[in-house]
C-alpha cells in the first residue's frame, strides 16, 4: 500500500469484487447467479458487522463492575441498535432477492448443492454469541450434517462462551438498588394489585408470576436458582424482577438506559424474526415444495426455527404481568433518591 | 363548498381532523391514546383505499371478454401493484405503533373493551373480495361473535360475490391461445421432463402434479370439475396449467402482463402475510400473555390466520413444477405465432 | 355511542370513512382521484399526530424547572423519536402517490384549482411549532396569498408562541452544570486545540468559532446576548457552547438524554427535508414544467424551501467545531461529580 | 474446491471475510472503522452488481433489430427494475452509517486522507453507463485529481461506449409504428390541443415544446439532427415524439412494456438522486463544514452533483408536454392493427 492511502486499497476491493465465480459460467452462463452471490456476500458482510458489534457489547457486559456511571452501559445501547438498523436493511435486502424468479433460479440451481445458506458459520454464530444454545436449535441433527468439523468447533466455543442472554441475566442480577429493603416489601405488595387487576380468564397467569418472580417466598435466598421441576428458564426470578421494576419505572434517571437496552433486546429479535419469516416466505415462493440446495426441508425448518429461536422471550413475556401506572406502589424516599442523579 | 376549490374543503378535513375523541380524556388522560386512534383510522383509510383499487379490479377481471389486445389488463396489473404499494406502508406503519410501550398501552387499554382490531369490516371484506371464504376463516364463532349483524351480511355478501381467485380462476381458464392442439401434446411431454428433475426424496412430487394439473387423462373434459375426494382446490386443473404456463413461457409478448399479474398476487399475499405476522409480534410485545381488547387470545388467532389467510397460496405453489429452461419443449409455430404481436 | 365500546364508533368511521367526495364523479370518473384524497387524508391524520406530539413536548420544555432527575425528559425523547418514525412512514407515503402517473392525474387535475397542498394549515403549524419563522419562509407573499385570514392567523399565532426551537435554546442556556467554574477555564482551552486542528484551508472556522461560541471575552457577561451586525442566528453563544458540551461529554450519565434530544432534533429535520425532496421530485415528475394547481410554481418553491426550511441547522453545524475524543481537555474532579448519578 | 461445493467456497468468504483491516488498529483502535470500512465494501459490491445489470441492459439495447416479438424488452425492464430494488436499500443503508455520530467518525477520519469516496470508480462507470459525460460532470478538474490514470482511462473508455441514455435515443428512434403517415399527420394535431391547453402563464411552454418535438416543420426529414444554436439534448425530437406517443397511449399491448421502460429510468434516476441527496445531508450532518477526507469541499460538490447529474431528466421533463386523455387525437385503425396482438 502506497503511502497516501486510496480509496480501493484501503478497501481492499481487489479482494472484495474478485470474489463472484459464478458456477454456471462453466456451462450455460445463468444471469442471475451473479445475483445470488452478491447478495449472498452482502449478507456475510453484515453478518460480520453484527458479529464485532455484540463481540464488543458482551465484552463490555463481562465487566462484573460495570459501573452505571460510566460510559459503557450508553455504548451498549447504541451498538445494539446499530445492530437493530443493520438487521432492518438485511430484511430489505430480500427484496433484491425476490426481483429473481423461480425460473431464474432453477437455471444455477442444481449447480450449488449441497451448498446452502444453513452452512453459513457467522449467522449460527450470532445466534450462539445471542443466547441460542445448541439443545434449542430446531433439528439439530440435520444442523450438525450440515457443517464442517472446524465450524462446528468454532460454534460450539461460542456457544461455551457467555452469550448476550446470560450477561444480561447476570447484569440485572446485580441491579444495584435491590440490595434495599424496599424490595422486600415491594414485591408482595405488586404481586397482590396484579392478581387483582387479572380477568377472571385470566387467573391462570398468577401461577405463572410466580413461577418467574418466586416471590411468595424469600426471594433473596434462591437468587439464580431453578426448580427442576419447572421449565427450564434462561432468567433467573432476581432477574425478572429487576426488568420488570425497570419497565414499570423508566423514567427515573437511573433506568432510563437499562429500560433502553432491554428494549433494544426485543428489537433485536423481532427484526431477526421478521428476517427468517419474510426469508422463508421468499423460499417457498422460489422453490415450493421442492427440495433446498443443502437437501432438505428449506422451508420447514425455517418455519420451526420461527418459533424457537427466539432469544429474548422471557424478556418480552413480562409484559403480560405490567399493571397500570396509576396502581404501581410508591417508592420510599431512599430508593427514589437512590434512582436519581447527584444532583 | 365555494366556487374555488379549497384544500381543506375538498379533503373534508373538518370531518377527518375532527374524529378523534380518546376516551381516556373524561378520566385520566392517557397521551398515547391519540396516536392508537390515529394510526387505526389511518390504516382504516388504506383498507378503503385497496378496496376501491380491488372492486376496480374485479369488475375488470369478471368481463368474460376481457381482451387482451385492450388496455384493461394492465390497469389490473397496475391497480394489483399499487395496492402491494399500499400493503408496505401499511408493514411499515407498525413501526410507529411499536413506540408505544405496553406500560403506555395499560394506561387507556381498559376503556377500549370489547372494541378490537377484530371489529375492522373493510379489512374483512378485504379478504373476502381477495378470496378467503369464511369457511377456511380460523375461529369462526369467534369471529361472528365480534361483529354485528349488518356487517356479517356485508361480509357474507361480498364472499358471495366472485373473489378475485375465483375470477382469476375463471381468466386462466378462458386463456386464448390453449383451444390449439399444441397444448394437447404439450402436457404429456412436460409431465414427462418433470418426472425425470424429481431427485429421489421428491418423487411423490408426481402424484401431486397429476392431482393438480390432471394430464394424464383427457384435460379437456373436465374443465372446472373437481372430484370430490381429493382436497379442495380454489384453482381449477386448466387454470394451474395455463398459469404454470405462463410462468414457463413468460417472454412471450402475450404472456408478459399475465406473468406481472400472477406476480402481483403473490405480492399482495406476501405483503399481507408479513403485515399479519409483524402485527402479531407487535401484539405479543404489547400484552404478552393476557388477554386482547376484543376479550381474547389476540395473538393464537393471529398465528394460526397466518397460515390459513393465505389466499394465492396455489399460485405459490406452481414453482415446485417448474423445469429448467433449456429442458422446456419447444412450441409449434403456430403457437409461437399467436403469442405474438401481429408485427 | 352505546355501553359497550365498538370499533367503528370509538374510530368515529363514519366521519372518516364517509369524508371522500371525488369532483371528478360529477363529471367524468377519475379512477386515481381516490387515491389523490386518501393519501392527502392520511397525511392530514399523521400532520395532526405530529402536532399533538410536538405540542406535548413544547409544553413541557416551557417549564423552566424541567428537572433532569425527572421523567420528563425521557418523555421528551421518546416523543420526538415517535415524530421521525411517523416522519419516515411520510417519506415512504410518496411511493404511493408515485402510482399515479402524470397521464391519470391530468384526468382530475383541473378540477382542483386552485386547490394545493401549500393551503394545509397543519404543515405551517408543524413548521412554526418547530421553530420556522414567517421572515424566513421562502415566497412570503405567494405563501399568504394561499391562505384564508383565519389560517394566517392561527400560523401567526403558533409563530408568536416559543418555538421547540426557541425552548432548546433556553433549556441548553440553563444547563446547569455550567455555573461550575470549570466552564470559564475551560473553552479557552478548547478554542486552543480546535485551532491546532484546523487545516490551512480552513483557517477561517475559527472566526466562526468565536462567532458561535463568544468564548474569547467573557461569556458569562453576554448570555443570550446577540450583536447586531451579524448574522441573526437563533442559538446564543451560551446555548451552542452547551450543546457542544453535550456532544463532546455524551458518555457521562446526566449528559445522555440531552444528547439523544439534540440527535432526535437533526433526525426530525432530516427526515422533514428528505419528505420535501422526494415531494419535490415527484411534483416534478407528474406536472413537469406546468403550473401546480395552486397556480404557482410548484417546484420551484418546494426546491428554495429545502435549504431554507432546515431548522435546526445551527445544532447540525456545530460538528464543524468537535475535535477528536483524545484531545479533549479532561475534566475537573467536580465537574465528573456533577455529571454522574446519586451513587 | 471439492467436488461437493460448500457454502464458503462458493462465495469465496475468505476473501471477503478477510478484507477488513482498519487503520486505527496500528494506533489507537477507533471501533467504529469497521462499520465504515464493512459499509463502503457492501455498497461496491452493490455497484458491481448494477454494472452488471446495466451492462447487460446496454448489451440488449444495443442490438440495432432489437425484435419487439422477443422476450428481450421484457429483459430490460425486469433488469432495470431490479436496479431500482438495489437503489432503495443503498439509500436504506444510509441509515446504518448515520448511528456512527460526529465524534465516533473523528476517532479516525484523519487516517483515511486522502481516500475518499469520490474515488469509487464503479460509481464513476455506473454514472458513465448510464449516461453522464466527462463535460456534464460538476467540479471536472477536482474530479481528475482524484482519480489514478487507469481509472480515468476507464472511465472515459465507459463514456466512449453508447450509454444507456444514448441507446434509449435510438430505441425510441427506431419505434416501428411511426413509419406510418398517420404519424404525420397526428403531432401537428396534437401541438394544436396542446396550445389550447396552455394557461395563460404557461404559453412559453409552446416555444420549448417545439424545440423537443420539432413538429412544426418537417418531421421525418430532421430525424435525430440538432441545431447548433439550441441547447445541447440528449434525445432527438424523432426519439421525443415516440416516447411522448408511448406515455400517452401506453394501453396498446405494444406500447405497454415500452412504457414501463421509460418509467423504470425514471425510478432510477429518483432512487439515485434520492441516494445523491441523503449522502449529502448525511456528509454534513457528519463534518459539518470541515473539509472531507478527500481533501475537499465534500457537501457542494454532492450538492451541484445534485441537480446535474440527472440523466433522464428529458425524459421527465415530457410529462410537461401531456394533454388530458380525453382530448387525445384517435388514431386511425391502422395504426390500432399496428399496436395489438395478433390475435
Amino acid at each position: 500500500m502506497p503511502d497516501e492511502v486510496h480509496y480501493s486499497d484501503y478497501l481492499h476491493l481487489d479482494k472484495i469484487l474478485g470474489a463472484q465465480n459464478p458456477l454456471s459460467k462453466q456451462h450455460q452462463p445463468a444471469h442471475d447467479e451473479m445475483l445470488f452471490i452478491v447478495i449472498h456476500q452482502a449478507y456475510e458482510l453484515w453478518f460480520k458487522q453484527l458479529l464485532f458489534e455484540l463481540e464488543s457489547v458482551n465484552g463490555i457486559m463481562q465487566q462484573p463492575s460495570l459501573n452505571d456511571n460510566s460510559p459503557e452501559l450508553q455504548t451498549v445501547v447504541h451498538r445494539l441498535s446499530r445492530c437493530a438498523e443493520i438487521l432492518k436493511v438485511l430484511v430489505h435486502q430480500i427484496d433484491i432477492l425476490e426481483t429473481m424468479t423461480p425460473m431464474d433460479f432453477l437455471d444455477f440451481r442444481d449447480l450449488l448443492r449441497p451448498a446452502s445458506g444453513f452452512q453459513s458459520r457467522q449467522f449460527k454464530l450470532l445466534e450462539a454469541r445471542l443466547g441460542l444454545k445448541y439443545e434449542h436449535r430446531y433439528g439439530q441433527s440435520y444442523y450438525i450434517s450440515q457443517l464442517r468439523p472446524e465450524e462446528i468447533r468454532a460454534i460450539r466455543q461460542a456457544e461455551a462462551d457467555k452469550s448476550l442472554l446470560e450477561l444480561v441475566n447476570g447484569w440485572l442480577e446485580r441491579m444495584p438498588f435491590f440490595d434495599y429493603q424496599d424490595s422486600a416489601d415491594f414485591w408482595p405488595a405488586y404481586r397482590s394489585i396484579y392478581r387483582q387487576s387479572l380477568a377472571e380468564a385470566e387467573k391462570a397467569n398468577l401461577a405463572f408470576f410466580d413461577l418467574v418472580f418466586d416471590v411468595k417466598t424469600d426471594p433473596g435466598a434462591r437468587k439464580g436458582e431453578q426448580k427442576q421441576t419447572e421449565p427450564v428458564r434462561s432468567l433467573s426470578p432476581a432477574a425478572c424482577r429487576a426488568a420488570l421494576f425497570i419497565m414499570l419505572y423508566r423514567g427515573y434517571p437511573i433506568l432510563q438506559l437499562p429500560f433502553q437496552l432491554l428494549n433494544q433486546l426485543l428489537e433485536i429479535d423481532e427484526q431477526l424474526s421478521t428476517w427468517r419469516y419474510r426469508h422463508m416466505s421468499m423460499v417457498h415462493r422460489m422453490i415450493g415444495m421442492r427440495i433446498g440446495t443443502g437437501g432438505s426441508t428449506g422451508k420447514d425448518y425455517l418455519h420451526s426455527a420461527l418459533e424457537r429461536h427466539y432469544i429474548f422471550k422471557e424478556v418480552a413475556a413480562l409484559s403480560s404481568f405490567l399493571i397500570e401506572r396509576r396502581r404501581l406502589p410508591s417508592l420510599g424516599p431512599d430508593m427514589e433518591k437512590r434512582l436519581g442523579f447527584a444532583g
